[in-house]
């Protein structure tokens, strides 16, 4: 028992379920200070912490001493913050560090901080000597209950977002919801769009109670955290244990990101937090299901309601249509020049499917502006 | 059948067997230019030719011809040509070709070159909206025994060679000997130090026909040449499906290799070719494994004068040991510092282990400068 495990509590463990390639997410609080919580991940010569400017002065002294006892170094590279550094010469960044202090490649990676930095540090692991096991520690809501779990890695090209990467599997997800506490309110809502996501694509039971819990959400209260997160990662976990290289049904948990990814590449990456962009994005996938004949106008409000409430955006910037959609046209699920989007079929239930330029541009123009 | 396919002939079929990864190598002459060759493949709105400025002018127009009645678009992107642009910024005009295409995730790339070019299509086909369909068409006799086979990509970084990668297995390997007859002699040569490397790690008979066919086969004798690759193919295919992804036996393939990469970066990635340092590096592993008490001067002595006779340099360049020592230790099968080298344990059967940094100084002693 390390001297800091008596604050450190696991609430819940959700598993990916993956095969040879499974692994558990930890949900709890007082963990990332916790040396119990590294024990058995693989062994190694040495650690290297990716983590960013602003999540180091809080949680990497925390983190480095839990892990002192389990590596003989453990080295770190602090990276600027941002989604506008998410590029290839801060990835480089990382490949320098690694090769400066001699890391082979059974060097596990531990990317401690938001989406930014567990995309880079899980392509960096991806990628460095053709592959090095990595581990996902997220200090924001948004890379607690999405982006940390389920391999997806990336960096933004200037042509698109998240165009180069890898599926990369963590070897496992420690969610702390004490860290929480210092998330700046801003993004904690945007994480709470990728929350209420899960709500209309799978499961309306979950977004009456975040309709019910909302106000203890945003006092972040703890329990109400611990289900959200759980809640979160059991859906996550229920659709890519299903299709873990997005080849069917994983492209649901893209609900409201290709409208978004278009308001983050057209304002410039950084300007929307990524989830801001996604919840407004949301809106509109929502009207656009709406225009399409499969929900009713009173989801679409209920929907957008429930957004305003959690402190997001629901218009979407004037980038006027037409940059709208040649911005869609290179996302990933695009297919042939068709832009394809996930559309709610019914309340609860999600599909991805092509729709008329004409159909979209009647969302954009009641969305946006 | 396409016109072209009086004259094509697929003389042996090589299986590469990885479960659902499964691939096969063709090899035969007239196969590039060829439709049937490209028959069966994914299928796809798009097919990108990634190529350099040497082989296009010579097999691009005949390549994109054969797949035109595949592919309703036949993009293409021709790079530089060497080893010194096995980079970041020479993949990046890759992607840039792809996304100015608005090419999506189910393109399909051709590699139609070298060990570099190949190296770096597959590289930017495991990355490109994580991960794209790929296609070998190797030119260089290297590429066709050896890089394009086994799903190795990777691109250089100025402190290690290969060391930023993927595992990505390709669709399809098309071997065209009738394309080894454009082939510079010193490329040719470079092209056997691969090809008798699996002589002495795995089959003494492949070495002893070597020997005796060493004329025919650098009189470029289709027969020979067939039989080189399809053996070379063989033992990959045999070496590779036991081991994907370089758990153990799969890095007996880079006996020479640790020595060869530090004559590479250490005169600069191009100044010799990488099967030029291999060759060389062959004879500095055969006299390490002599020292450590594994083999006799008699087999160090056929093995140099096979790869002398095979017109490839046997003597390393005068580097000094500490950076020969220094370059050593970033390679990728090093471990916790240590170095790690392919010995022959017996005439055809390698291992990988460490060996003491005296014993290594005095091979490079013997062999160098």
């Amino acid at each position: 028992m390390s001297p800091a495990s008596a604050t450190a509590h696991e609430w819940h463990r959700v598993r990916i379920d993956l095969g040879e390639r499974s692994y558990p997410i930890s949900i709890g609080t007082g963990l990332l200070g916790d040396t119990d919580s590294w024990a058995g991940l693989p062994r190694a010569a040495a650690a290297m912490v990716v983590t960013n400017d602003v999540v180091a002065p809080l949680y990497l002294e925390a983190l480095r001493s839990a892990l002192a006892p389990h590596y003989p170094q453990v080295h770190q590279v602090v990276l600027p913050d941002g989604e506008a550094h998410k590029d290839w010469a801060t990835l480089n960044a990382i490949f320098d560090a690694l090769l400066r202090h001699g890391c082979d490649r059974k060097t596990v990676l531990f990317a401690l901080g938001g989406g930014v930095v567990g995309d880079m540090a899980g392509f960096a692991a991806a990628c460095y000597m053709r592959g090095v096991p990595f581990v996902q520690v997220p200090t924001t809501l948004l890379a607690q209950v999405d982006s940390s779990v389920g391999g997806k890695t990336a960096i933004n090209h200037p042509l698109g977002k998240n165009m180069i990467g890898a599926f990369h599997q963590p070897a496992r997800v420690v969610c702390d919801l004490a860290v929480l506490d210092t998330l700046p309110p801003r993004e904690f809502s945007a994480g709470l769009a990728e929350v209420i996501k899960y709500g209309p694509i799978a499961d309306m039971d979950f977004l009456s109670w975040l309709e019910r819990n909302l106000p203890a959400l945003l006092a972040r209260d703890r329990d109400a955290l611990a289900h959200a997160v759980r809640r979160s990662c059991e859906i996550k976990a229920w659709v890519v244990g299903q299709d873990e290289r997005e080849g069917g049904v994983r492209a649901i948990l893209n609900f409201g990101h290709t409208f978004g990814h278009a308001i983050e590449a057209g304002l410039g990456f950084g300007e929307w937090l990524h989830g801001e962009a996604v919840g407004c994005g949301m809106v509109m996938a929502a009207e656009l299901s709406q225009r399409l004949g499969h929900v009713d106008a009173a989801f679409v409000e209920r929907l957008t309601a429930l957004l305003r409430a959690a402190g997001l955006p629901v218009r979407g910037p004037s980038l006027g249509a037409d940059r709208y959609l040649e911005l869609m046209r290179v996302d990933k699920k695009a297919e042939g020049g068709d832009i394809r989007f996930i559309v709610i079929e019914a309340p609860g239930r999600a599909v991805l499917r092509p729709a008329p330029d004409a159909i979209v541009r009647d969302v954009l123009a009641a969305c946006t502006g």
